[in-house]
């Protein structure tokens, strides 16, 4: 049951006074976003440009699109999962004259679609994405709508994998800058964003210690990079499964066991995927996974836990932790197998540091979203140059979005000398 | 308004299925308090006994309860703060023929105190207290509850310097045992324990980064080492604050910068009070400290940041930040300053870990718990023995808890041979 | 004083014995070139080829380069360093009958650079080079050479920025693949190796604890984070100078202290340098400097403390502190300053970890020069296709090498299935 | 072949040289020794005092022993190791008109125990032991001698376990300060100091890495949490072994695994005892070990590895790796073993931070003399008072020197009011 404001279709309204807390707070700590505000990088050229947005409906989205909003856009916001959306945040957000909100927390499969299809018919001129669903969807369905767009924005390694499918199969039709290729997001958001709200996520649905636990980060890659990394910082024995050999031999170096998953998991208390690979944890690790293994996934699909899998290796379930924050309605589930041992699953098998936790940290997002609003401006200012094909962020947008964090923070760092750069560029 | 259920006066007893799946999923992970009740190191001994305990009241503390009271025990079971009862945990607990419960969450100062006099008035043997509340009022108020007891456990660091106090002002009755003192407690319970789940506070409560922040902990014990460490392995730059000059030496040698507070809250962006001391900090402090700093702390009582002072240096306040687990009408609040900057105070200055999170992880209590377990079973077998004094956690207590430990994990350790026992005695 | 050993020309060949027993002693611990060797992967291609040689002579050198002459070619060695050859492997390596060197400690400048011509005029079918000197030398000045040559590979980040600029000025007339820029190079050789070998080189010179001092290190790219982790490792407070915003906020999310070097240098206890850049530790940073500094250099040129600048302000120096291993005749300098103050140089400002210790760990070189060997084989392979410019290392190489590091361990890692593959490569 | 210096017994007066400008270097990073001196705390009550020093002589003891034969004291110094002398620092301290020294680098079994004897017959006041050799041989050879004594001063845990038995045995006849039971003695000198140093000395042994390496650490009292501590921080996977299960779990919740030294072995790459016990790594672990494995000590003693053992199960052994610093003579030695696997000893099974590196740092040792200076001073102001016993470091000389470091750091540190005194005394 959801409910309509002006446009908009939400829970319920009359949590917009919570969600403007949050809004409010979140914008104390995104100092980047206020700079850009604030040094008018970018007023008139946004006024009338109508964006969707697919992202993960939260306080920090709900600054980034309300900054938009104010610079003149016209905005019409979804989720890019069922299971994310802030229904108080939704509700505060729908208030904005020129935002309209179509989610909830718990859309069922067929609205989920029908969102996205909702943002995608509102003429928008740009499509923000996270995962790709709105990109693909609108190339797969909607032509008419690609063929108005100046373009996209893809914040995830997820949705630029399959944008890279797309237009290896000569079917890319838009320009799209994967913002999850600027230094400024990978290396920061990927990395230290998810290694800690993953590692929150894991606290809060558990009430566990970490200390002395043997974790298994399946995936080595920047996300698995940061959870393992913090993991450890909580006092984990970290051991790291990989498909790469050098991305192996690098977790070796830096102290981690390396070994294969069905190895891994015989000792496992706690397992954790970030690969982007689907079938990842399969029926032949849970059932030589260590009783009482928890699993949970921090990648972008909940395919990398194979669920078909492990209810086929179940005898019972049940949900056996309720948590609170910051909805009272999930839960980890308890499968007793069919070789009697227990395991868990946290979140559904949806990404840990959004389902069972409170999404990455503000001031990384501020990073994230800085770099998506300076490159819808970079789409607008270069759409009569740009092809359909796969941008990355340009390296003067990342060194401005680190410049101005550096700025936020009162830090000052020293500068090539023209000699200096003279000499980097010389042979003798 | 609160509900009675038998004897018991709690919330609301509707709560109790969802007490008693938390129950469950704590004992899962208390492998050491199963090892105690299975291997029978107690039971008929414990039959009849009669214990308050004044422990905060949450899932953990249900499983030690639950097992003293499967035992044979009778227990009367209060909180030691009014703000840290789990509603739902207090109600499935009540549920048990042998436990009464007088607690509930935001229970009044005067109600806090009516409800420790209700456990002590239930003619207990044994006192169980966390940070020495009822054993103070007994001896003050209640001379007649104090000449029949045994004696009392206490848990932390905080009520062992009262009854240190107490003792030395010639005015301990009873003998109690320590708990804080075993190195079973304060190695793990204090620095891991109150360390990763005060972070776990911080976080929820806040949904900031830890990572490149300046996070100032002030005390240097094991709950500041504790704190600081997991602060650290969060990406924290940590900054300690210390009056005794070796331990902020060690903090030097750790690679924290040390600093007094007044230098220290000028480039804060936390301040995490465990000290044990009153008044640490105060509006000098605050009037100093850099905009948008958040307070919090982590010592037993709610006095180390001192309200009154902050309360002085405020223009106006507000509650800014709702969130949800484990209680939905906990806060952040935002302080206005005479000065024009704003602060935040987390958790209206309580313990962190519990107010604004789920307390200690469950195997951090099991290994508390069991001591305490032990602890009273030793009081029982000593009765005829013991003075009214203050005793230290026995030795071999703690072994046995150690090693119950190491069996649950299945690791195996090495021994000492009879020729290496004689060499460490040997003087040539 | 030199001594000619068949047509080497070394310092002593009585040394030849301790050199053996060295290269004895790091062949144990480079498993990978053991297995390159042992799988026979090359040995009738190389026959008769003639390779320049221009590498730090030290042991995993000389095993690299015994094992390329095993393989049938002709080695002709010098030092790409006056002050990095031990002279006892120089001795060793002399006695193979496909090697000849020209090398020894403490070559003069004049001396260096006869040497560097005498391998180059040994009519080489490939140049192997660490720094670029004897690649740009025989561009410069040896055209003959440089026509017959297949090609040639470069070891450091110095030597490829050369190229690159070698190669912009229209100037690059062979291929060169740059080793540096294979993953199992930089990830692991400028990062871990340096990092190590560095932290190593401190200690070995001073004699100074690192724990609680404030460590400076300019520069944040491969080789400065290695250094920073492990400095970090030993307890230090990390304090990084950058030029870079992006490294510059990566280094403040780690956790590190982010300053100018003119404000650094005035807490700073050890300072050093991993830039590839000139004058970047000039007269005003020295004059800032806190008492009793300490400033060494980690990057490949003796520019990066500008010496001009340090002796400019200084009034005396003086040879304060010898050191042993692994030569005799080395030593810190200390400079007392026109302001009173003393600051101290290790090594001559040159790299740090060979100058004042042994260099790269063994097993960090048996990769760099695993690499090293599949890419001559490489350049052979490819001596048609390849035209007169910088070339990565194959991806195909990097991953042999990780590979074979992997089963010299013993370590299994996961494959993607078919599935896994196609999931990957989907749009849907 | 030793040298005569005035009474001293060296091995070179002609390396004084150089041990002046190693002793000068120490002292410049001994700023509380400078600050005891410059601040008088001593000078008139020393004159005339008469010490048997017998400690590593190396540079920072130096400073220690010029700093009291500049009281006014007079010196006779030996070492306490025969294989620790610095040949250089013993002819520069041997220039001292008070100081007269016995001891050069690889003395005899006899000529140790000479040595010994030597400055216990200078008719000391003092004795300044490092491991109880002297003072135990005083009393079982030299009554006379221990009859006059005021007392002696033990630096290490060995040694005080060692007057402990003696004390049992009710034979201690000497008050005797153990300085090794000061806090900022075993919370520096050994674990940081022993951690630091030797990380050195196993890195300075054998040019490998440590990242990535499986090293076990027998024992984790101080010194062994120092090196599990420093070895992690390089990089290295660490187990370790114990026989006390409280500390086992200790390293489980610091995140390091925890096994049996059989089972360890199998996996280790390297081995460091820190027990202070004999017969540790034994035949049946030798012979289990990985092919490869390197074992090292870090105890007092070099009975922790057992030769015996180690020789039984070799079939030949030879002297693999000399390394430089700080004497040439020492080395790897390779043993080959009856079941055709090769390990590796350092430094003869004694304590690798001294054999095989340059010993603590400096600034540690700098703590650990100053509380040795101040409990002279102790000795001699309570001499009338003190009875034969072992007492601990005074609280107050922990704290001096403690503040003295502070001071010398330039870090200020708070202080509790008044009232906070009083609340920590309170009991309501």
């Amino acid at each position: 049951m959801v409910f309509v404001l002006n446009k908009s279709i939400i829970k319920n309204p009359a949590l917009a006074e919570k969600g403007r807390l949050k809004i409010e707070w979140a914008r104390s700590f995104m100092p980047v976003m206020e700079l850009i505000r604030t040094k008018q990088l970018c007023k008139t050229k946004l006024k009338g440009v109508r964006i969707a947005s697919i992202l993960h409906l939260e306080a920090k989205t709900a600054v980034f699109l309300q900054t938009l909003a104010d610079s003149g856009t016209e905005i019409f916001a979804t989720s890019c999962n069922p299971e994310t959306t802030q229904d108080d945040v939704a509700a505060a957000l729908a208030e904005h004259p020129q935002i309209t909100v179509y989610a909830w927390r718990g859309e069922s499969e067929s609205d989920y679609w029908k969102n996205i299809r909702r943002v995608l018919l509102s003429k928008p001129d740009i499509i923000i994405d996270d995962g790709a669903d709105g990109i693909i969807y609108a190339h797969e369905k909607l032509s008419g709508v690609i063929s108005q767009l100046i373009g996209a924005t893809e914040e995830t390694t997820t949705g630029i994998t399959r944008i890279k499918a797309l237009s290896e199969h000569g079917m890319l039709r838009i320009p799209v800058i994967g913002v999850n290729e600027g230094k400024m997001k990978f290396l920061f958001d990927n990395r230290y964003g998810t290694g800690e709200s993953s590692v929150f996520g894991l606290l809060n649905a558990t009430n566990l210690t970490i200390a002395g636990k043997n974790a298994v980060v399946v995936g080595f890659g920047w996300v698995g990079k940061g959870i393992a990394k913090r993991l450890r910082g909580m006092g984990a024995r970290v051991i790291i499964c990989e498909v790469d050999p050098i991305k192996a031999v690098e977790a070796y170096m830096e102290g981690y066991r390396i070994m294969r998953l069905i190895d891994a998991v015989k000792v496992a208390d706690f397992v954790i995927t970030a690969t982007g690979v689907n079938k990842v944890v399969r029926k032949e690790h849970i059932l030589e996974a260590k009783n009482r293994c928890i699993f949970a996934n921090s990648g972008h699909f909940n395919v990398e836990i194979d669920l078909e899998d492990l209810n086929e290796v179940t005898t019972s379930k049940k949900k056996t932790r309720y948590f609170g924050l910051p909805y009272n309605d999930f839960l980890v589930e308890e499968y007793r197998l069919i070789n009697g041992k227990v395991v868990y699953l946290l979140g559904k098998g949806r990404l840990v540091n959004l389902v069972c936790g409170q999404g990455h940290a503000t001031e990384i997002m501020d990073l994230s979203f800085s770099l998506q609003f300076l490159s819808i401006l970079y789409l607008i200012d270069h759409k009569d140059d740009l092809e359909p094909k796969l941008y990355s962020v340009p390296g003067d947008i990342d060194d401005m979005v680190a410049r101005l964090k550096l700025e936020s923070l009162g830090i000052q760092i020293d500068n090539l000398s023209a000699e200096q750069r003279a000499y980097i560029k010389r042979f003798k």
